[in-house]
This record gives C-alpha cells, sequence and structure tokens, in this order.
C-alpha cells in the first residue's frame, strides 16, 4: 500500500505543488510525521509545524499563504480536514479490506454458503445452513451458528459468537468478543422457591449499517417469530446488554456500559450515553437524549428531549436539584435556624444572630 | 424434528379435535402462525385470530367455544398458556440436545474424561485432568482448563472460557463468552506506589441448575482451599461482576451489568435488578430486592425487605426523598422566602410578595 | 511441583522444627490442610487449629510459643503472613509458568518471531509481523492480530484478542476474553440524521507490568502515530471500558464495571472503585479517589483527593447531603410547616401544632 503524492492529489482532487513522484505509505500528524508520510495543516495553531515538518507531504488549503520555506511537498485542496479524514478512511478500507482468501485451520459446514471476497481467519466457524454474501471477513475465533443470515461487506471481529438463527444485514462491524443471540434472561418462579427457564426461541435481527463494539451482548427473543431488532444505522458502543425483544431504532447511537431491559423499544435518533440503565417494557421516542448514568423507568413519549437522574428527570431540572443537593446539609441547618427563631416570641427574636 | 398434531396432544395429555396426522414442525404465536406450525390460545384478546390463523393446529382450553368455524386443528387442553411452554421447552431441549459428536479440529488432552452423549465442537479445548459427565455439550471455542470438574447435562455456548481448577455442576447452561474463574483483584500497595499482584490460588464452584448469561466475569477466591460459590438454582444475567470470595445464595436472580464485589455473601432468594453495585465484605440477607442501579454499602440483616439508591435505602423511601429531590430548586426558594421574610420585622411583611 | 520441607524454609529463610525430608505439593488454609500440604499461623485466633492440624508443615512465628504438643513440623520465620504470600506468589509462578511448548493446532504467521520459553496453546493465533518476546503464554484462543510487539513475561490468558498494531510491555497479565485495540466509538453525524464511521487508525500502548482482568474492552486511539496508553503497573479490573485515546497513569487502580469515555486522561496513584463512569476529555489529578457509582463530568485539578457522586463532589460532603436525602419528605414538611405558620398572624400562631 504505496501511493504516489499525485495518486493521493488526485484521490483528494487536489493540486500538488512540489515532488509528485514520491512515495506515500502512512498517515501521520504534522508534528510526528517522517518521511514517506502524509499529514496535514487546518488548525493554524499547528502552522508552525509545517516548517519543520519531515513528513513527505502536507495537505493544505488553496488558500494557506506559507510565512517561510517549507521542505515537505504541498497538497492543495478546498477543506485539509475533510480531505485528510477521506483519506483516513480510503487507507482504512484498503487496510481492513486486504484481508482475504482461506487459513487453516478453519470449519465451514458442508451446506452453507459464501459469497466471493471473503476472509476466513484460521479458528473461524460457520455452522449448517449459514448463508453468508460477499466480501464478509471473518477473523480468528469468530464463531456462527446455524441458520445464520449475513449481508455482504460485514465484518466479524476475532472472537464474535453469532447464534444459531441470528440475521445480518450489509455493511455491518461487529468488534471482538460480541455475543450475539444468546438466550434472553426469562425464569418462571416455581412454587419451591427454584426458578424454571423459560426457553427462549426467538432470534436477533441486526439491520444494515450498524456499528457493535467490543464485548457486547443482544440476546435474542423469546418466543418463535419474534426478535430483537436493531435497526439499520445504529451504532452500539462496548460492553453494552441489549436484552430480549428490545428493538433500537434507525440511527440510534449508545454509548458503552448502557443497559436495555427486555421487550422495551428504543426510537429512532436518540443519543444514549455510557452506563445508562433503561427499564424494561418501555417506549422511548424518537431524537431522546439520556444523560450517563441516567435510569429510565418511565416510557418516555415526547420526542426530542433530554434527560438525566435515576429516575431521570428533564436533564437541566436534574443539575438545578443537583446544586440544591450540594447544599443540603446547609438547607436542612438554616431550615432548622428558622425552627427555632419561630419557636420563640417572634417580635423580639428575629436578630439574634 | 416432526411431529404429527396427535404426538403433542400426547405430550401434552390433550385431546385433538381436527387431523391428527398432520404434521407439525414448529411453534409460532398465533397471528404469524403459518401451515406446520402450532400456536396457542390463551389471553382471549387474540380469540379473533384463531378464525384466520393458517397454523396447522392451535392449543386452546376445554372450556373454549368457537363463535365461527376454525381451520385449524385444536389440541384441547387445561391451560394452553402452560401446554404451549412445555412445548416449548420439550422443543428447546430436542433442538439444543440434537448437538452431538465430535466436530474437527477439537483437543482433548490424554488423560482428561468425558461422559457419554457429548458435543465438542470445532475449536474446544479440554485441559489436562479434567471430568466431565454425560450429555455435555461444548460448543466452539469453548475453553476447559486443567483439574475442572463439570456434572452432567451442562451446556457451555461458543467461546465459554473455563479457568483450571473450576467445578461445575449439573444441568448447567453458560452463555458465550462468559470467564469463570479468572484472577481475583488483588493488589498488596509497595513503598514505591507500585502494586504487587497477590496471587490468587483459590477455585469457583458453580452448583446445579445454574444459569448465566453472555460475557459474565466470576473470579477465582485467593487461597487455596477457598472458593467462589454459586448455590444450586441461581441465574445470573448478562455481562455481571463476581469478584473473588463472593458466595451467591440459592434460587438468587441477578439481572445484567450488576457487580459484586470480594468476599461479600449474598442470601436466598434475592431479587437483584440491573447495574446494581454491591461493595466488599457484605452479608445480605434473604429474599432482599435490589432496585436498578442501586449501591449496596452496609450489610442487610433483615430478610425480604426491598431497597433502592446509592447508598441503598428502603425501596418506598427513595422514591418519596427523590419526588422532593426534584423539586429542590423550589425548597430552596421556599427556604429562601421564609428567611426573607423573618429578617424583616414580622408584624407588617407578611403580605409582600 | 513437589518440596521438601527444608526446601521450602530455603526459600524462606527460615528454621525447620521437625521432619524437613516430608513432602509437601500444596498451600492451604490452617483449618482446611491435610497432610502433603503447608500452612501457617500468623492471626492467634487460629491458634487452637495448630493443634489438631493434618497439615505436613505449618510457617509460625519464631516468637511463638506452643501451649501444647504439635504434629506439623514448624517452619520458623519473622512474618509468617509474609512468608506465606511469598510462597504462594512463589507457587503460583511454578504453575503458570509450567506451561510451554507448542499445542496443535495453532496459527503463527511465517514472519512472526517468538522469544524462548514460550507457550502457544491449541486455536492460539499470531498474525503478521508480530514480534513475542521470552517466556509468552498464549492461552487457547488467543487472538494477536498483525504488526502486534509484546514484551517477555507476559500471559494472554484464554481468547484475550489482540488487534493489530497494538504493543503490550513486559510482565503483564491479561485475563480472560479481554480485547486490546477495538474501533474507538467515533461515527460524523450526516444530513440525513444517519452517522458515518470516522476511521479509527491509532493503536493501544501497554506498559510493563500491567495487569487486566476479563472480558474488559480498550479502544484504539484515533489517529496514526496516537496511541490509548496504559501506564506502568496499571491495574484493571474486569469489564471496564477503557474508550479511544484514554491515557491511564502509573499504578492507577481501577475497579470492575467503570468506564471511562475517549481522549481522558487519569492521573498516577489514583483508585478509582467500581462502576464509576468519567466524561470525555477531562484530566484527572494524580492520587484521584473516586467512590463505587460516581460520575466525573469536570476535570479534577487538585491531587490526592477523593469524590462521590454523580456528578461527582467531595467524599465526605456526598455523603452528608445523601444524609439529608433521606430525610427530604421530612424536610419538605417542616417547610411546610413553617410557611403555614408564617401566613397566620405570627404573635398567636406558634403554638398551634
Amino acid at each position: 500500500m504505496e501511493f504516489t503524492i499525485s495518486q493521493i492529489a488526485a484521490m483528494l482532487a487536489g493540486e500538488v505543488k512540489g515532488k509528485g513522484d514520491d512515495k506515500i505509505s502512512m498517515l501521520a500528524k504534522i508534528q510526528d510525521a517522517k518521511k514517506g508520510q502524509v499529514s496535514f495543516l487546518s488548525n493554524p495553531k499547528y502552522e508552525q509545524f509545517i516548517y519543520t515538518t519531515q513528513a513527505s507531504a502536507v495537505i493544505v488549503s488553496k488558500d494557506f499563504i506559507p510565512r517561510k520555506d517549507i521542505t515537505a511537498t504541498l497538497i492543495l485542496v478546498d477543506d485539509p480536514y475533510i480531505s485528510f479524514t477521506r483519506l483516513l478512511e480510503e487507507y482504512h478500507k484498503l487496510v481492513s479490506f486486504q484481508k482475504s482468501g482461506v487459513e487453516q485451520p478453519s470449519f465451514i459446514s458442508e451446506d452453507a454458503t459464501i459469497g466471493k471476497g471473503f476472509y476466513r481467519a484460521a479458528f473461524s466457524y460457520i455452522g449448517s445452513n449459514t448463508k453468508i454474501g460477499d466480501n464478509v471477513k471473518l477473523y480468528p475465533h469468530v464463531y456462527v451458528g446455524d441458520n445464520v443470515v449475513i449481508g455482504s461487506d460485514t465484518i466479524l471481529h476475532a472472537g464474535v459468537k453469532i447464534y444459531s438463527g441470528t440475521r445480518i444485514g450489509n455493511n455491518c462491524v461487529i468488534h471482538a468478543g460480541t455475543v450475539i443471540g444468546s438466550d434472553g434472561f426469562g425464569f418462571a418462579p416455581q412454587d419451591d422457591g427454584s426458578y424454571k427457564t423459560i426457553p427462549q426461541l426467538g432470534s436477533v435481527i441486526i439491520e444494515d449499517n450498524v456499528a457493535i463494539g467490543g464485548n457486547t451482548v443482544i440476546d435474542c427473543a423469546t418466543l418463535f417469530g419474534d426478535s430483537t431488532i436493531i435497526r439499520k444505522g445504529v451504532k452500539l458502543d462496548n460492553l453494552i446488554q441489549i436484552a430480549h425483544n428490545v428493538e433500537v431504532g434507525q440511527n440510534t447511537v449508545i454509548a458503552a456500559q448502557t443497559g436495555i431491559s427486555g421487550s422495551s423499544k428504543i426510537g429512532e435518533n436518540c443519543l444514549i450515553a455510557g452506563q445508562v440503565g433503561i427499564a424494561g417494557h418501555l417506549t422511548i421516542a424518537n431524537n431522546t437524549g439520556l444523560g450517563a448514568q441516567s435510569g429510565v423507568s418511565k416510557s418516555i413519549k415526547e420526542p426530542g428531549r433530554r434527560y438525566m437522574g435515576s429516575p431521570h428527570i428533564e436533564f437541566g431540572n436534574y443539575f438545578k436539584s443537583y446544586a440544591v443537593f450540594k447544599k443540603l446539609p446547609d438547607v436542612n441547618r438554616r431550615l432548622h435556624d428558622l425552627e427555632v427563631k419561630l419557636q420563640k416570641p417572634q417580635n423580639n427574636s428575629l436578630h439574634v444572630d
């Protein structure tokens, strides 16, 4: 993966000022970059570094006027930050899509099918009657159970576990150690105080363009025909708990260590911070924001509002209440003082302290 | 796994009304069921669907009197919901116990033993001197260390990691990615500000009929001869932390993302909600209930009570306090108003605002 | 691993009183110990057991004067507790370092290198251009990606996943299921309400003497050349979330289920309890203590202080406020009573209730 500066400029519709034939193999920050690397200058605070950088090329604004000599070749573009980001993305695709072929030993059931351009790493496992699309990457120790369907361009990182019957869309990325389709937490109390396991026979559906972090767990639904559903474009962080029969609406983003209890339905375009807890059987309106560590125990019906606290209250109000909470010993003392004053004859007690 | 309707009726001690020889291969909800599937009608709200369902058979109450024609064959039972649940369970057993034999490559130490009727998936690992009972299923990427004992009818799902020396009972289910027997978190502070690792040499004991969710972690005890103990019938959800030397009493149920610190002893038949934290070296009485996100920092001695908050207070009281918390800015204002009033001569200040 | 009592005494610079040639194969608590095991007596409360223990040897203080006959051989040392701990540690090393060699099938890229004295378990995976030092143990199902560097004497337990580009120091221990180097949670909002993934191209650096628990996740940094950094001597418990570009300072200890958001910088020698949440882009001073379940949303600049609550406030103040929180319904009632009193003519309303 080595490109000439001219090739990179072409990708970015930029103009080369300097040695277009020099080769680039890496991207780096302007203060750290070395020969063979390309960097960018966007924030004027970093301008000083462009005069000393060892980068072979720097992406700069068309409007940039150097105040000293610059050794690096320049790539002139409209917006250096956007261009650099696009380059990062291209590079990333090249790296993550370069893995291909089959490493051995790996396991694929005779009746499973997999499309073109795949990567099946050593110790990956594909169960019976499973159908996998094109350009799918299965990293080492990935387990895909029976009767699973996976779309195209999806990446399962090392050690992802997909239970039987799960459906995953196109262009999804699931990070290492995540578990999809484990049994929901359902137990029927018995007369002797013990619990009997309620069999969990539903599945999980993950639509297109979903990203899931590492060591997250998504349980299957309880009944046949039912599914826990992660709608398209949802982004889930690490160590999240999604219980049975939950539905997470399109483009909702959930930060790490949040948990959603069984059968709750989260709206679209919600922003849910880390360590939030949502009780079961609730409905959360679209565009809801939930602050870190908040706890939701009732449905939220009005869309577009933000909440905080456990149980959740309106975001700003939580902090107003908390500001007084911090002063509660003082509040208590003031209240006590008033009580004392009022226990005494009023007309001569007012100026005691 | 295909049964005739008569066979299913026989399992349920029910009576067939219709075509007993038709075949059933799946279970489904009455509004979704298709030909070849069996469903049930329990809640009268769903009665409408029985007249239009495509299910081949529907389990109904003996007392059910149809108001229109029904195409489906009926299975008449005392309690359709219980019968359907039993059927689900039977089906589940059939599915989960159908896996058998050895897939290759798998690894088993020469001196390990395993009973009859097992499933050892590809990439499963069994360490030295480990003894495994009958009808145990080890899914792909399961690791079972050295000197482990596992009872009969236990299922370890994909990627479960069992450290050396762990003992697991009969009829347990452990979901994917869960770790049993990792080192307790013990470090001795040194004079230079660093910490020295205290070796963790104890083990974990998991008794019979325990269910554990995905990506949960249970640490081993510190000293030889000591164990972290999960008593029989305990149900643990996903992403739970059980620290070294903890004991969880019989039939206690713990929801996802809860953490229990070292050496705490949880009673029997407790119900612990999600994201709860319990500090170390505590004793929690039997039948204790802990609300979501509560934090327990002192032992709970009286059995059968419910708590909430961090630190925990009596359940109802937490919500009464929280109701006032929400109005704290108002409380503060009211208090201020009183202070102002009392700073002024009382006889003419009362009606100022 | 069998030693004579004399050999053990030699390791501890202790003096043997009894049969130095008897053999020891295990360590145990004095009340449980059996023949062939060594125990210790430190706490006088346990003195009774030394007269009845079946242990072959007991480590005791030089100053210990028995009040009855003792069957066990004694090993006399300055501090029995310290000696026993040292022995535990030696034993632990012997156990964990006894694994060696290569089990098959395992996978190592042709251009990867590994030092002397390693253990590469079955189903372990080593990617391309990865360099591993001496005496490193890779347990079953460990994944080490491409271009990874691992120092000497480091142990990766079963199912640990190390993404490409990670650097890990000497003498580290990482427990089962932990993920190092997964993508940071970065998404750019688009005009249509969807999010575009921001490629995560940085890495993770873990310095020497770091211990990490099970099923923890550490994300990589966003840009090339940047790293999420875990400084030397840090101890991380189970199920912890460390987001992209975080730095955790030397000898800081973090308990289970805590989460640190992107780009936050934690000082040295901090003690962070369980289920704590730290927001992004903060700086936490050295020697900071954070109580369980606290939430930090602003930087902490003064070193050596303790905090509690969400958002965090000074530790003692939190509990003082919380003490009043518990009585808030009462506070509200008292306030109401005063209001009622002040609404009435003051001179005759004071003794109404």
